[in-house]
């Protein structure tokens, strides 16, 4: 019989139903499509061809090299065709019933190598925790902002995952509002913080590494997992033990070590999977607002197998074909670096 | 510069951001794949497959036809994978934090027409009109078992739009729980009706009807147009005139007058955007609660045009390139029965 699951943080159902389930193995299709080749001379993020992105705004680069000319190895400019747009104020209007303000917000691309036929989960680690460290240096100055409340850092891997552009980047969208979806997501944290005077996402942890058959790996200081009401098939959380608020709270060292964690969960899925499509999503705590206090960062892991159809469009409920604990299952035993 | 426009409703932002845009006319791609014959031999839907169906739930059909026999007009039954299962108790229980049920619901299939190669948009007016009284006839149905709390009609229209058969169907989800995003919705009426004493759907329409520039058609009972804060291009609400709370309470009349509006509609789509993937939901008052009161039922249409990817799976915010203006001027120029 099919499972109706409860997310404890945002309180949204997930219906587990194997028995709808193609088995783990029928995912093996639509690879994303990835290059060949090392360098595209019509690549805009590719070295040499600088001058057609808008200027760097972060480039870790060799000392005796120019801003945007080659010599780099992460580089972040602003989003050529950016979601929103960064000067300007808010003025915040209504007509009638409806409320409006400008698309205020920063939108960047952090360029993760200079090699077209690279990602994150294939640099060496040390060069994994330079992008992650770029990831962390963009946010921490965005957020130095007043006018932004939320920083969202994400990466779309392959055409179906949303990918315009072939060359390995990740994104980051600085918003002027704290989304409704996060909105609840915190408000999930305050209400168990106010029931048990604990953290729901250490919590979670203690009862995930106490039971085990969800891990996907951890070390020191981090854990990958499936979640208990994941709405994907192979969805995987990657938490720090400790209860840290927000990326930009982690040390170097710290990153060192979720580099590890980062590159072998995406190993094992690319393994398992083929390559698969898929989309991570950083959720940090809010910024400049008094909503940080029990966030418990961490980063959402999902691989694009499914189209969500009427029936999660209309009700925000997930029919996940995969349990989370088949899903940790298969990738144990089939996922090794691609 | 982009624009923020604030559901009223749900309190969700979404970015407007015409900049990024590819214009109305470049979305012509990705039709739906229909087929040019009226039968398929190895079709489940077909006449004269009625057996590879499980058994039918209803059926209008000539008089001197058997159940599970060719001779209907419009067939429901039970989906043979079901995501939810109509049989047993819900047995809610918990494990550590976590809480869960068993998957209790219901999940059928609405059999629109016998011709492989027809649709609810293509069929004529009455043929449509029967397949909107089947819709009620089967909700009416399920919301008499007090287990359900939500039914949710849906209609997955081309591959990417999640339909995995060609035949034309429509389906039905019953569930034992209000969804999460049902109630944000919900309360989002409620919220407003404290505050106004007045339906906030009835004062939308109210003033689209004023403004003009957002509405796609209307007829006496009925409003087609592009809500404010669009998520997706040229998505489309269709709602009664009145204040009606679920979808059950329309009468026969009134839904002549309805299929009127959305046979129109899915022309102008269909026209415009050269049949292009869409899902449809209704959205109806969730039943066997006390939650209904306030609502105003609509159906929500969304023709599948862009990818979310890890912006909108990360915030639930979504980037429309298309402002619903610019998509309904364009639906009105362009749009005619394809």
């Amino acid at each position: 019989m099919p499972q109706l699951r409860k997310d404890p943080v945002t309180r949204e159902w997930v219906i587990i139903a194997k028995e709808r389930s193609r088995r783990p193995s029928d995912f093996k299709h639509g690879e994303a499509e990835e290059s060949q080749v090392s360098f595209k001379a019509d690549c805009p993020f590719c070295p040499g061809n600088e001058e057609k992105t808008p200027k760097e705004v972060l480039a870790y680069r060799s000392r005796d090299t120019q801003p945007n000319t080659p010599g780099w190895w992460v580089r972040a400019v602003p989003n050529k065709f950016p979601a929103l747009a960064i000067e300007g104020d808010l003025d915040r209007s209504g007509f009638g019933m409806y409320d409006m303000m400008n698309g205020i917000g920063a939108h960047e691309v952090i360029i993760e190598t200079p090699y077209h036929d690279k990602t994150i989960a294939t640099v060496t680690p040390q060069e994994c925790l330079e992008v992650l460290w770029a990831y962390r240096d963009r946010h921490l100055d965005l957020q130095r902002d007043r006018r932004f409340k939320y920083i969202l850092i994400f990466r779309n891997h392959g055409r179906i995952a949303g990918a315009s552009l072939e060359h390995p980047h990740s994104q980051l969208i600085a918003l002027p509002m704290i989304p409704m979806e996060v909105v609840h997501e915190v408000e999930g944290t305050e209400r168990y913080y106010e029931w048990r005077d604990r953290c729901i996402y250490c919590d979670m942890l203690r009862q995930e590494l106490s039971g085990g058959e969800r891990i996907l790996m951890e070390n020191k200081m981090f854990v990958a997992f499936a979640p208990y009401a994941s709405k994907y098939p192979f969805e995987i959380l990657v938490m720090p033990k400790d209860h840290v608020q927000s990326y930009v709270d982690q040390s170097r060292d710290e990153l060192e070590s979720f580099a590890e964690i980062l590159q072998g969960t995406l190993g094992k899925l690319s393994g398992a999977l083929r390559n698969p499509p898929y989309n991570y999503m950083f959720h940090s705590a809010p910024c400049n607002s008094d909503r940080e206090r029990m966030f418990h960062w961490h980063l959402d892991i999902v691989p694009r197998l499914t189209i969500a159809a009427g029936f999660e469009m209309g009700t925000g409920i997930y029919i996940n074909v995969t349990a989370p604990e088949d899903a940790v299952k298969h990738l144990k035993e089939t996922g090794s670096e691609g």
